[in-house]
């Protein structure tokens, strides 16, 4: 696995069971995964030597990030290295403005959406769908990196001369509740799609997931066939974690990850199989497990760095008095807005799961 | 954690969600807890000062086996050194005559028993209660290992000159079937058990596990009282498994172990709380954690290494077809009669969680 964060970690767990061998290609050995016991190689994610010596290595090569620069990737598959999934389809994670365009010309739903390069640009597509316009940065962004909201086309001008690829624009959609559904796939195409996440989204980033979703039951089903068409068109293999807008217009397909997401952290607990053990079955090409819940409601809520800088580990022990939330730390150093772990909790209802789980991460976030 | 095996291995998974660092002493790196990712630390577990190196560098010292001679523990802690278990209550799990012997004393329901040193004893114990009888090693079995059946008192002539403690003896109780309970306990007092395992043994090993046990709700009831006492009783710190035998003369304590146990591999996906995880929680001194159910059956059955020599590694893409069948390898080599793995299976019945868990057993084992 390219890359040795938290999504790794967790995968590595799931690797013991399987009696999976995984090694991470980090560029240092302080990373969640090391940490928990998967193998270190040291490399970084853009540099095509240590891609091609990891590649060696290793029978399957996939990743916990979208790092990679697509040049690199298609160079080396190229050369005719194999990665998990292929370049062609983890593009659709690594360029929100390919991805749009794509998407689009397959006939998925997306958002209107330009690739501005001048103020000039901006302004028109302020003129046409309103302020503010949500700007990104094609590559490289997450939670909430590199999204900004812009009142004027003025605010582009200084975002815009510290990019190279243009800022892709899109209105302030008018949201029902965010979704995501992820769904994992074999090369030779076998799928299995989770139950559809509701995720809520603060300060820009994921801070919970409710499973099933609240929408209605035509949208979920909506939704769900979305996540598994697109993984189909796009030629996926591994997970596709697709996240969703849901309006009074419908859905709009957000953005994709092809790799383990925040939002099937739930699944640990509360599918038959964990979307980590899933991403493993499907890059190694074996039989995909159950996807079904194990509960009537489950929810999972982020733990994230408080402002004054202290450690949630330090409040672990009175968390763990919390009775049936399932504490997940990532080993990580704690810094103020950082993911740092979460907590799951199954339950007969979503008030019910959501009580216990917050309840444990108001605790490890020190009340704040 | 003093060794590491398969239990230590699965006290790692554990660990990491906890952000528990773990270290194993154990006599080779080549070890399952190992490869998952525990730090190892050389030594071996009868070396005084091994393990004072080992309790020097960790906050807590706790075991996954019973091999440390119960005087070497004792002079380590009249050293100032701390254990979890204590070694008073770990030497109810490491010989069993001192175990019988002194639960029996404290008013807990046991077999009849003799600890004899001649073959004149073991022609007594016959004539009282007649052939066969069960002679056990005192100290150091486990999976069948140290245990005979004797027709007659002859046979254990050469046995008992192979030992240095004597023999100890039981009759041959005529069972409804065996049941365990693990209860995990703090310092403090605090206590949690889980329900009342049936297990199945072939071979002198336990292969199967069912929970809840298929006897009458008293007998669960006593059965769950009677761990929870012997646990408070003992001085326990951890887990205390209790193996009971169900006979028409009422329960029958037969063996303790005071480690994570084989009994309790089921707790992983049938509990809300694993038993790993409440290992760490009671010798860490943290709130233990709820130990309910998470569906009405739960199921586990062992993966052995078949007698032709194979590897069920090599069919595990198979099994992995097996849906909702939860497969834990050990990443133990392949040996005929080894305990390898496990599959756990979650379902609305008994016969049901079976069928799944033994339909992957089948596949792993070769069809044996």
């Amino acid at each position: 696995m390219v890359g040795g964060g938290q999504l790794a970690r967790m995968t590595q767990q799931a690797a013991v069971d399987l009696d999976v061998g995984l090694s991470v290609l980090a560029p240092s050995p302080e990373e969640p995964a090391v940490d928990a016991g998967a193998r270190f190689v040291e490399g970084a994610a853009d540099d095509p030597e240590a891609l091609r010596r990891f590649a060696d290595q290793n029978d399957v090569v996939t990743f916990d990030h979208e790092g990679v620069p697509p040049e690199v990737l298609a160079g080396l598959e190229e050369e005719g290295l194999r990665f998990a999934p292929p370049a062609q389809a983890k593009l659709f994670a690594q360029d929100k403005a390919v991805a749009r365009q794509r998407l689009c010309e397959k006939g998925f739903p997306v958002p209107p959406n330009l690739l501005a390069g001048s103020v000039e640009q901006v302004a028109g597509f302020g003129s046409e769908h309103g302020w503010p316009v949500i700007a990104k940065a094609p590559r490289g962004g997450y939670d909430g990196r590199g999204v900004w909201e812009l009142a004027s086309a003025e605010e582009a001008a200084p975002i815009l001369e510290g990019l190279d690829g243009g800022l892709l624009l899109e209105p302030k959609l008018e949201l029902v509740r965010e979704l995501a559904v992820i769904t994992a796939r074999r090369r030779g195409g076998e799928t299995a799609t989770w139950p559809v996440v509701e995720t809520v989204q603060r300060d820009a980033m994921c801070r919970e997931l409710i499973v099933p979703a609240r929408s209605d039951p035509e949208v979920l089903e909506e939704a769900a066939a979305l996540g598994r068409s697109i993984a189909e068109a796009i030629g996926a293999v591994g997970l596709v974690a697709v996240e969703l807008f849901e309006t009074p217009d419908g859905l709009f397909v957000n953005e994709l990850a092809l790799r383990p997401h925040n939002s099937g952290h739930f699944s640990i607990e509360g599918s038959d199989t964990s979307q980590f053990e899933q991403h493993l079955r499907a890059v190694l090409d074996w039989p995909l497990g159950s996807t079904a819940p194990t509960a009537p409601a489950v929810v999972t809520v982020n733990v994230v760095g408080p402002d004054d800088g202290s450690d949630p580990r330090d409040r672990l022990e009175e968390a763990l008095g919390v009775e049936r939330a399932h504490i997940h730390l990532y080993g990580k150093e704690a810094r103020p807005g950082r993911k740092l772990g979460h907590v799951t909790a199954l339950a007969d209802t979503v008030d019910e799961a959501q009580g216990i789980a917050m309840e444990a991460v108001s605790i490890l976030e020190g009340g704040a």
